[in-house]
Parts: structure tokens; sequence; C-alpha cells
């Protein structure tokens, strides 16, 4: 059974309590979120989520999206949902409200988004992609382009989608073939074939407004050649309504393993009228601003669908009676003891409750820094707060998604047989988030990503807004009787961390492809301590509250129990992938290829 | 794509090579299975695989089975298939030739298995249920059940299925409540419901013979008072032929993540004629004959599914141009290098590669175990088979399943967004390995057996006939100038697991929780090492052989190689394992029930 009660609690102790010494916050620009508003704003999303959003998830998935001659059709209820999300505003929460948005800090706006993810990730796309879109035309766009498409985009009335993949290029952008031909009214002919296009067509909104790559006549080659234009379905008439269908159209929509209320569509361009986004050849960097505030977001799919598992994981566990106790009967009145009793349940219960809390930290983190980004008051904190988001969006992407479908995997397996029938509705889970850790960049490419460009960039300088805080914390709270033991097993795993990154650097200097096969088992080492450090930081908090008589003792005494098994049953990873760090590529590289 | 060539020579050398000192081989019952014969027994299955079973699988994934007025129809094509799998004789490789079948060992059989698995685990299930019943019925049924059931079971006329499971109980089948009454003619009346019943009903073969557990009137509570019936769907007349139609009817068929082309049925009995199969109360010994078998079965489902999804990956590492090698242009003809040069993708590939060839070395030596525990010419050695294949059968189904999925999974990442897509099939093969972990008992179960049962039996005896050999190997080979290394890494391993044992076992002496909450880490580290003996084993046979300047030298240096990946990219696991063994169980059971 799919259960999800938004876990509002920790929601609150990450967006106030955790991380208030990490100097990314009180921005006056968020003066107005007093934690008064953020949790009623929590709460609101809650019920949006469990109500509306939750009871379509099993039937989205059972009824899939049809296509019938270039329309598609989303499942029943979604099209109410989108009506009632964006009538909400919702879909606006962190817009900028210039535009019309409600200017909310992300690191609200992230907790909303782990919400609407976990009741239905399907659903989640359509807003999502738009919001993308959104980013981009608010950096690049032309004044009139934005005056044309922001404000109906921002109010969900137009969705938006982002078009990169073609057939035989979605890693390698540098291989795009889509033309873009100049016409004579300062617009642009687009032709090509894209496809995986999230959103390219469905029901939901009046107009759809692609962010599409292509290259100009005198592009040059490669990915230096790629230009970001904005391909309107139909082409707004003088009252800025939608009018003239343009030459943007779904050719089909794929048949996927999972996520199949949400539209994967093949799209077909011809002679589509577009406008230039930003610079001529320069299509890549607007792509990119899109592209990391989606891996992010990509990576909160991952944390949604791992709490939504595990909740559904611990319903099961307590209702399904099943042999006893190994330590004695535990309720003799029924015929057998609910499986929670038994070690090994627990252990994978615990795990995704550790991992999904590891993740909510770290994702807390980020946000803050996002918003510090953009609305920091100094160039330096803003700097460094650029630095933390550059160093971390990879990792929370692959991390995070990794987990997500470990969670929905361990949940299944709560389940035993029943967990694979799809009534069950966890086998859903699953077949869900496989995507995420391959969409936006697969995980492998993120790991590159850490290790190829942002562990040398600015000479460390990004991995120092990371190691910097997490080294202070260790030296000052060693000795802390309450949590000194998490601060010491988080050292070690630091070391760890410390001496991969030293020989990878080593190395790497000399010989790329070193860096390359390290790379995976670098970016989980990280983004392990990341979580340690914020189960540490969690832990100290919670046992001071508890020092001073909280009323709140039964969420501190958990978050302290959740770090422990953290720490004692999960931390110990970093020691192996040191190892296998250590050891080089050799055993990957002297393979012969011809022996595969 | 799903590709499968079946990897003949890497099974000849498990066959033939790997393990010819282990004291299991040599059994005159088998003198007539030459490596001549084995050899073509081989090639052929692997064409009938091939030709046969492969084009099948994807369409029967789409297809699926389906239900109508109590009969279920096989995907199309699987009638044809099964026909041309009985008259080739292949449902009774390694049946006894008594009963018709072809008397092969089990070292041959489970590599013809593992080609089936591979190609096709949907159709695998209609004979695979089938030899477990076949299984039970040989060792415990009357004679005259004997004669009536086992020659049209043998010949494929006839299929097989295990009736254990109800709606409220799985694992703990102390709550079953099928029931069964004797009648005046030495039958009974079995009436009850079953669920995840597999090829409980379809259309490729003229009867099917339950093996069914239920309870006598005078059955004591619990797993002591459950019976095994045998319950045919049609009663055989005089002549032996399908005749009344008998009270066992399918009242449903399951829809699952995967597995779609096997029948998985709802059953309902009532007032079902059949006959008692050994002696009354006893139901569960004789289930457990057959469930051992299957569990071993299991483990090779996930062994096939990972080694097709290997085939498919690199298949698509080498077709896929994407990006250029980090070591330079490798291909300066083509748009892009194959993908296949990037160290994360080879990272992958010789994961799945070396799971496979290590599993593949394990099955090996467990399945000729499987030979000496029946027709081993000493009591000595049919004793030490005996506990060995004891030992193993939990950690070939949970560590194998395990590793299917994981090898699944990583085929899904190599293909990138494309893996996701239906039309790829490599996603199948997720779905498909998922069920493996959960079936014959879960994989928490299989952990709990290693550690409950077989650790502390016999004063640790069913250990010892693992722990020796290795032991063995290892002191005999640390100087060994081609494999030290390797010897003195699987040392390491050994040693780790040795403590690992130490600890359970003092700690479990006290408190079987601590057992619980070890089991399934323990289980892996136990794998772990049989897999690095496996490999190190084989390294020295591959090293001998190119000293001699063996004509087939790719194969033996590829072998070396995956075993390096092994011991250097995967073995490390072990460090970690032991860590969080030897962390305890307090993590796992001292949290809150209610903090759930």
């Amino acid at each position: 059974m799919q259960i999800y009660t938004a876990p509002l609690r920790d929601m609150g102790f990450v967006l106030n309590e955790l991380h208030t010494d990490d100097g990314f916050g009180g921005l006056p620009a968020f003066a107005d979120f007093t934690p008064e508003l953020t949790e009623a704003v929590l709460g609101e999303a809650a019920r949006l989520c469990q109500d509306v959003l939750l009871p379509l998830n099993r039937s989205g998935d059972e009824e899939g999206c049809t296509f019938e001659n270039g329309t598609v059709r989303t499942p029943k209820g979604f099209g109410d949902a989108y009506r009632q999300f964006v009538d909400g505003g919702w879909n606006a929460l962190v817009l900028p409200g210039e535009w019309g948005g409600q200017g909310a800090p992300e690191a609200l706006g992230k907790l909303v988004e782990e919400m609407i993810c976990a009741t239905n990730v399907s659903f989640s796309l359509y807003p999502g992609l738009t919001n993308g879109a959104i980013a981009a035309l608010t950096v690049y766009a032309s004044d009139t382009l934005k005056q044309a498409y922001l404000p109906k985009m921002v109010s969900g009335e137009w969705s938006g989608t982002m078009c990169l993949t073609e057939p035989h290029c979605g890693t390698d952008l540098g291989l795009l073939r889509t033309r873009a031909v100049p016409g004579e009214d300062g617009s642009y002919a687009i032709s090509g074939a894209k496809i995986f296009i999230s959103a390219g067509e469905h029901d939901l909104t009046a107009n759809i407004v692609h962010l599409v790559l292509a290259r100009l006549p005198d592009a040059p080659k490669g990915v230096k050649g790629i230009s970001l234009f904005l391909v309107p379905k139909f082409l707004p008439d003088e009252q800025g309504q939608p009018s003239v269908r343009n030459g943007a159209h779904c050719t089909a929509i794929e048949h996927k393993m999972g996520l199949k209320a949400s539209a994967t569509c093949q799209m077909q361009f011809e002679d589509a009228k577009g406008w230039l986004v930003g610079q001529p050849h320069r299509g890549l960097e607007a792509m990119f601003t899109m592209m990391n505030a989606e891996r992010v977001g990509v990576g909160i799919q991952g944390l949604g669908i791992g709490e939504a598992a595990y909740q559904s994981a611990v319903w099961y566990a307590r209702e399904r009676v099943q042999g006893r106790s190994l330590s004695g009967v535990k309720h003799p009145d029924k015929p057998a003891d609910p499986i929670i009793v038994h070690p090994d349940v627990r252990r994978m219960l615990l795990t995704m409750r550790a991992w999904n809390e590891g993740c909510r930290g770290v994702a807390g983190w980020v946000a803050r820094a996002l918003d510090a980004e953009k609305h920091g008051e100094t160039p330096e904190q803003r700097q460094r707060a650029a630095d933390f988001v550059a160093l971390m969006t990879p990792v929370v992407k692959a991390l995070f998604t990794d987990l997500g479908l470990e969670s929905a995997s361990l949940a299944v397996q709560c389940y035993g047989g029943h967990g694979y029938i799809r009534e069950s509705g966890v086998e859903q889970y699953m077949r869900d988030a496989r995507i995420a850790m391959l969409y936006e960049g697969t995980n492998g490419i993120q790991a590159l990503d850490l290790v190829g460009r942002k562990m040398p960039a600015e000479m460390g300088r990004y991995l120092r807004s990371f190691f910097h805080p997490v080294s202070d914390f260790i030296e000052a709270n060693s000795q802390d009787p309450a949590i000194g033991k998490m601060a010491t097993g988080l050292g070690q795993a630091f070391k760890a961390l410390q001496g991969a990154t030293a020989l990878i650097a080593e190395r790497g200097l000399k010989d790329a492809e070193e860096g390359g096969a390290a790379a995976s088992d670098y970016l989980r080492l990280l983004g392990l301590v990341a979580m340690g450090y914020c189960f540490a930081k969690a832990s100290k908090i919670a046992a001071q509250a508890l020092a001073q008589g909280s009323p709140d003792a039964a969420f501190y005494k958990a978050k302290i129990d959740t770090a422990r098994f953290f720490f004692e049953k999960l931390l110990p990873q970093t020691a192996s992938l040191y190892l296998t760090i250590k050891a080089g590529k050799g055993a990957v590289m002297d393979f012969a290829e011809a022996a595969f």
C-alpha cells in the first residue's frame, strides 16, 4: 500500500534547526518567511500532496499516458489535480515575485518538492520542467520574450520543456544536429528530431513552451556551436493568446519501465518558429542554468520516493504478522508477531530511514546555499554559496537517486512476495525511482562532473566550502560527551575522503582516466561524509534539546538513534570505498576491450 | 537489445577445470558424461535457448499471461517452445533414468539452467517447478503414486506445482489453514486457498500435479501439523489418462512487476481429491526437499539474468558512440568513441562480469556437491557434500539473486535513458530479476537460515566443509608468484569471515537477535569469500595454462583480469561488512518501535 504522511517535524527541523550556523541564513530577501509562515505552507502542501496527488499515483501508473493523432492524454484526474496545483500557486512557490511567483526560499521549496515527488513523481515533471525553463528564460531571454512568456508560465497557464536529447546524442551534445535557420523577422526556423522530452505534449495547459538546442548555419562544430531557442507549441497572437499551431509536434510517446503518467515524447520540429535565447552558440551555458537546477530536483525525486517507500514499508511491517520475535513472543494475542520485531526487517527499515534523513539534511543545506547564492548579502557569501552548490549538485543528483532506488527495493523486500504484485504499490516505487539515475545526466556523468570539474575547480575552492565546516565540526566535537563517538567516526570517514581526494588529484594530474575510474566511488564517499556531518550535527542539537527537557523528546531521541544506525551500519561503507579508490584504474582500464 | 550467447568456454572451464580437486568428482554414476558429451549437450542447449527461448522473452513480457473463466493462456509461442523443450528431453536432463530422465549430473544441469534463465526466466518456471515436485515425489511418494505420476511428469506431458503460500502466511507456514479430510478410499478431500502458485494453471500440459500443504483433522498446531498431498488437476482414469476434473481451480492470476509470462496463480481447492505424500504431519520435511533444490535454482536465475544483462550491456557499450576517451580519441573515423572506452562504463561492465563469473564458479562447486551428496562413493564423501550443499544453498539463493538485480540495474545504467525504455529489453531484466530475491524464502530468510541453522549445525561441521579448502588454499598459495597477491587478499577477507563467525557464534549463544541482526551482512561476506576462492583458484589454473603456452590464451588472460578486478574493486566490500557485523545488534534493536 502506498502510504505517505509528510514528515513535517523532520522537515521543520532541517529548515529551522539543523543548519542555522552555516552562514547562509538570515537573508533579508526572505524576511517574510518566518517559521510560522513556513510551517503553515508545509502543512498546506502536505494536505494537497496527500489528498490530491497520492490517490492518483497508482491509477496514473496503471493507466499511463495515451497518444493518438499527435495528442497526448494524461491519466484520469491529472487535469483536475494540475488545476488545483496552480490555483494554489504551488507551481510558483519559489518563482520570482516579479513575474507573479511567491518568492519563497528554495530551502522551503525543496521540502515541498520532496512531498510532491513522494506522492506522485510523474505529476511532478509537468510543473518541474516548466520551472527549469523559467529559470533559463529569467536569466537569458530578451525582455520581449520574458514579457510574452514568463507571466503565463509562472501562472501555470502554460508549461515548459527542455529539448536537448536526440536519438544519437544524449550525454555528448556536441553531436547535436537540429538546425536553426534565421528568418527575416528576427525569428528562426527550427528543424530536427528530439527524444525523451518530458511533458513535450500533454493536455494540462493551453500552450507548451519548448526550449530547444539547435545549430545555427554558421555554427562551429561540437558543443561550442549550439544555441538555445524558445519554440512555442502555439504562436501567441497580438493579445498574447495561443493562436497559430507551430511546427513542433509529438510523434510518439515512449513505453517505459515506470514514470508512466509522465509523457516522454518524441518531438519533430519542422520549420518551427523560434526565437534565440541568450547569445548565438552559447546555448549550452543557458541550458546548464536549467540543467543544474533540475539536477538538484532530480535528487529530490530520489529522496521523495525513498520516504514514501519507507513509510509504506513501516506500515506493512506493523500490519503483517509472521513468525515470532527471536527474543520471545511479543504479541501473544495474535497468531504471530508483526514482522517489525525481526532484526533483519528493522535493518531494512532503518537503512531506508537513515538514507532519507541523511539526504534531507544534506538537501536542506544545499537548498540554503541555493538561496544564498542568489540573495546573499555580500559577494563573499554569494561566492561561498555558489561554490558549495556547484560541488554538491552532482552529489545530490547521483547519491540521492541511487539511494532512492535502494530504498524502494528494500521496501519491496519488506513486503516479501506481496511487494512484487502491482497492487501492493511498492514495486512502482522501484520502477519510478529508476529513471532518476539516468536523466539530467546519468549518475556516472555526475561523478565525472564532481571529479573532473568540481574537485579541481579554483584550486580546490569548491571543495573547501565543504571540507572546512566538516573539519571544524570534527575538531570542535570529538571530546563532546554526547556525540564524541560520532564525531570520531565522522573523522575517520573524513580522513578517508581527504586521502582519496589527494590521491585522485595527484594521479589525475598525470592521467584523467584515474579520476574517471574512481569517480563513482568518490562521489558516494563524499556523499556519505556529508550525511555523516548532518547526522552528527543533528545529534548534537537533539542531545541539547533532550538535556533541556524538550517536550519533543521522542523526535530528538529517534534522531539520535537513527544517527547511531547510520554511523554503525552505513558509514562503514566508506572503508571499502577508500580501498577501491586506492586500487586505481589498472583493473578497470587494462582489461582488453576485445575480451568483454 | 536482449543479447545472449551462452558463455560455453567459461562453462566448460567451470565444469572440467576449476573444481577437479574438490573431492566431489569422478563419480561412477556419471561415467558416461565425458567432456565430449557434456560439451555437445551444452552446445545443443545453447542453440535451443538462443534460437527458441530468447526470441520469446520480450514478447512474453509484453503480452503476459491472460486469465479467463478459470483458464490461463501463456503468451504466443510458449506452447511450441515447450513442446520443443520436452521433445529434446531438456526438462528431464538431470532426472533419474529410472523414470525416463537423462540422469545427467547437476554440474551439467545447472549450466543448462543458467542458459534457460538467461534467455527466458518466465519460461524456466514451467519445467522448473515440475522438477521440484518430481524431487519430492521420488523420495516421499508411495510406489502407486510414483507409478501413476512420475513417468508423465518426467516426460513433460504433465507439469507440477508446489502449493505452500496462503494469503496470510508465507514465511510462517505454521499459520497454514488448508484442510485435508480423510475419505474412505484412502484419499483426502483438500480445501483451502493458496496464492503465488507458479504455473498453477496454464495451457502447456494436459495435466497439472499440485503438491499441496494442508492440515489433517488431528494435526497439532504449528509447523508440526502440516502434511503434503498430491492433488492433480484431472484425476487419472484407469489407463492413467486425465479424466475427471478435480476441485483445484485457478481463481485469478497476479499482475506483477515482471516475470509476466509466468502464470502466478491464486488457487482454490474445494474438496479436491488428493493423496498423502510421505508421513502425516511431516509435510514440511518433504516440501523442504523440494524447496532446497528450488533455492539453488532460484540463485541460478539471478546468475542467468546477470549474464544476459552483461552481454546486452557490452553490446550497447560497443555500439553506442558518445564522447571521447579521456586518454585521447580512439576512433577518429567515428563522430565519437564507443562508450566502452570510458572508465565508469568499464567499471560497470566489469562489475557485472565479475559477479557472473564469481557466481558461476561457486555454482559449479555447489552443483558438484549436489551430485556427490546423492552419488558419492563413500558415506564420508556423501556427508561432506551434503554439509557443503546445506551451507551454501542459502548463499547461492540470496547472494546470486541480489547480484542478479544489481547486474540488471547496471545494464540499464550502461544504456542511459534508453535503458528505461521497454524496447531496449534491459529494464525487463531488472523487473524479472526482482522476484528471485523474494520467492522460495526471502533473502532475509536465507540469511537467517545460514546464521541460525547452518552455521551452528553439527558444531560447525557444515562451515568446515567450506573453511577447510579455503584456508588450505590460502596457505598453499600465498607465496605463489602468479597469484600470491590474490591469495593474500583472500586471506584478509577470510580472516574477516572467521572473525565475524566467531563473534556471531559467541554473541548468538546469549542472544539470538545478534545473529539475526548480522545475518544479511554475514551471508554476503561468506559469499564474497567463496567467490574470491573460486577466482584465485581459477587464476592459478589460468596462469599455469598461460605458462604452458595454451592456445586459449585470450580466455585465460581475461579470467585473470576479471579476477584482478574482483580482488581490487569488489572484494574490499568485506572490510565494511566486518565492521557492520562487529557493531552488533544495538543500533537495530534499540530503536523504539513506536518511533518508526
